[in-house]
């Protein structure tokens, strides 16, 4: 039934956000494409899943193309859960998540819807891309990254059976592609948020906050996706689920529990 | 001010949760105790965090006891930072989380709210622990555990200067402290949920999903936390939040984009 190769897309800024209609549009020049994305933005959704409410998905098209959309109710990783089990009649050789509007660098992978959706892929057994851009704005410029997009993408299927390949993709903002460094594999830099909470009161006297913060990194390696980013390449941090901290495990060893 | 250890008490079930209910007790017996925990059930929750709306928090009292409490409107992740950031005057000696109603074994961490606390926890530099019980009711029977809570806890605020010590506890559902046959330090178990969706139709005729499947572990080994707790082990988990497949990095090195 599908001569190319199958491509599921999702994101977490919502099915209508022009991210995922830019990284739609390349997708379509690639292979057969399946949109199964949250109908309203998830951002900051972690790898949060639905199991104390009902999910609902309805075919839709949003613009032109010969994509398949579907627009859910839940979070990017009921997406790719719901598109693998109730969507697509077999499995698809690909799950690409995004384009983020925004950085999922460094430690902002584990708040990152975006990437919970390229992680769920990778736990089904599904190669997977989260692709992020360094702008939040909704107007930001992706038209720089398209060949660089293809090329992961190319690569990535091509390599598809190698086990549990996820990789999560940053480019930095720039206006032109030439602005572009290259590419860079990188590992994820230690860095974290100093939270800055933002105290208002609302009209009728009670106390509420606004989450901010400031990123903090201190890892000036030259191996990291912050350094790479902060130098104009683009980054790619291959990512993997097992959340083992193995060198504790002597240590732990040692821990006495009588 | 706080001569004992300062301890932060969380969960993802609700502040009016038994686990959290029994945690406080133990909590009480080895430190000073503040609760920052979400105000209803925020399962499966992930490592979500509220960005695109506000927060709340109101100081009240569940139970009786030397602890202060608060109930938040936020996710475990919320709480967490909201404690660290405007609750606690300083920084606290050990962030505990749960104990949660279900398990959080194997890929579980991923989706789980209780862990994502102590994670958060660890990322803000405080060690943490995340306490689960194999028990999904809410009558469950957290009392064979009691002393083992106790043990883990106190062995953790001796170590305390070790970095980054975040540890994901799962304990069997026994009915006697004699039935548990130790505590086991793991490795996170290879094992992934094959979802199943239960498809029905609302009064208005419209097709609705609910979330199920079935637990799949194909990783037989003795070291891993599925291994120890169908023994009757309590599992411990050092956990960690480097997502870096190492191992792919040479081979994404190979290769070619041009």
């Amino acid at each position: 039934m599908y001569s190319k190769p199958l491509i599921l897309v999702t994101n977490d800024d919502g099915i209508t956000a022009p991210g995922i209609r830019f990284l739609i549009k390349i997708m379509n020049s690639i292979g057969e494409v399946v949109v199964v994305a949250p109908d309203s933005p998830k951002s900051a959704m972690g790898h949060a899943i639905t199991v104390n409410s009902t999910l609902s998905c309805t075919k839709i098209k949003i613009d032109s193309g010969p994509q398949s959309e579907y627009s859910c109710s839940g979070t990017p990783a009921d997406c790719v859960k719901l598109a693998l089990n109730e969507i697509l009649n077999k499995k698809p050789d690909l799950c690409v998540s995004g384009i983020n509007h925004g950085s999922n660098s460094s430690i902002n992978i584990i708040y990152s819807g975006t990437m919970s959706a390229a992680l769920e892929a990778g736990i089904q057994g599904i190669p997977a891309i989260g692709f992020s851009l360094l702008d939040y704005r909704w107007e930001a410029n992706f038209k720089p990254f398209t060949r660089a997009i293809e090329i992961i993408t190319h690569n990535t299927l091509r390599k598809k059976n190698s086990n549990n390949l996820v990789l999560n993709v940053n480019m930095p903002k720039v206006n032109h592609e030439k602005e572009i460094m290259g590419i860079k594999i990188c590992r994820q830099a230690r860095a974290h948020w100093i939270e800055k909470f933002d105290k208002r009161i609302n009209p009728m006297g009670k106390e509420y906050f606004w989450l901010s913060g400031d990123f903090i990194n201190n890892d000036k390696k030259n191996d990291t996706d912050e350094w790479a980013l902060s130098n104009d390449f683009i980054s790619i941090v291959p990512v993997q689920y097992d959340f083992t901290a193995y060198n504790m495990i002597e240590e732990l060893n040692k821990w006495s529990f009588e």
